[in-house]
């Protein structure tokens, strides 16, 4: 892991401690969490998925888009709801992802995830989310999660 | 992208050409994908994210969950269904997707993506998913994707 973080570090990436929140998850209980999105990241999520679309690598292609340049895959964005719900209380899995993508993230956005517990049965959470970058929504949706 | 892509093969990380499939897409069209994941890949998707859960990392904690052992992140696994449709003709542009994790995946698994056009209007395609480990659905679900 060692080289693989120094790498990440050297190129601008974002390393977060994995901390978690506090209190009890029930109705109510809100999570937040935000992380820089840059070259590197899109670079690696690219490589691990093996999704090299143009649309996130070719400036060319992509400046001819209605998108007018590079954009971050959607589902690098999302993945930040995975890091965001695993640090609530209790070791989390994840159940069901439900996502709308609303507008485009670019590198070097910082995209925010806000989420929200709206039904709890046991230790089953199911949380509206939703991811910024600064102000805008740019992606909606909800997640189910177990608390083991 | 150089230094990245040499330190993901030299860990031993499948690096997958960006080939286009062939075809139409209309209803009934059908896609297939596959992947290796690696130790490399949770590695990086856990940076990518900022999702150290300890299930993905930490064999102790992992060993004592249901699961027995460390598994891969759920949305590792769905990345690959980016990397799926990226691959439709066009260039493919991300609307709206809907999971449910059913099975672990670990290390080592191959997963395969098994997609077919269930709507079609216009430029716009629904997909129903399926992924694969072995025989076993870790995952299903569908997406809505762009064709520009």
């Amino acid at each position: 892991m060692e080289e693989v973080v120094e790498l990440y570090r050297k190129n601008g990436g974002e390393v977060k401690d994995f901390r978690k929140f506090d209190g009890t998850p029930d109705i109510g209980y809100r999570i937040q969490y935000e992380k820089k999105i840059c070259e590197v990241d899109v670079q690696m999520f690219g490589l691990v998925s093996g999704d090299l679309n143009p649309v996130h690598f070719d400036d060319g292609v992509a400046s001819k888009t209605k998108f007018g340049g590079r954009v971050a895959h959607g589902m690098l964005t999302t993945s930040l709801v995975s890091a965001a719900v695993a640090r609530m209380p209790g070791l989390i899995v994840l159940l069901e992802t439900h996502f709308r993508y609303t507008a485009p993230v670019r590198v070097g956005d910082t995209v925010r995830v806000v989420g929200e517990v709206v039904e709890k049965e046991n230790n089953r959470y199911r949380l509206d989310v939703k991811c910024y970058a600064g102000e805008k929504v740019v992606v909606e949706g909800w997640v189910t999660v177990l608390s083991w």
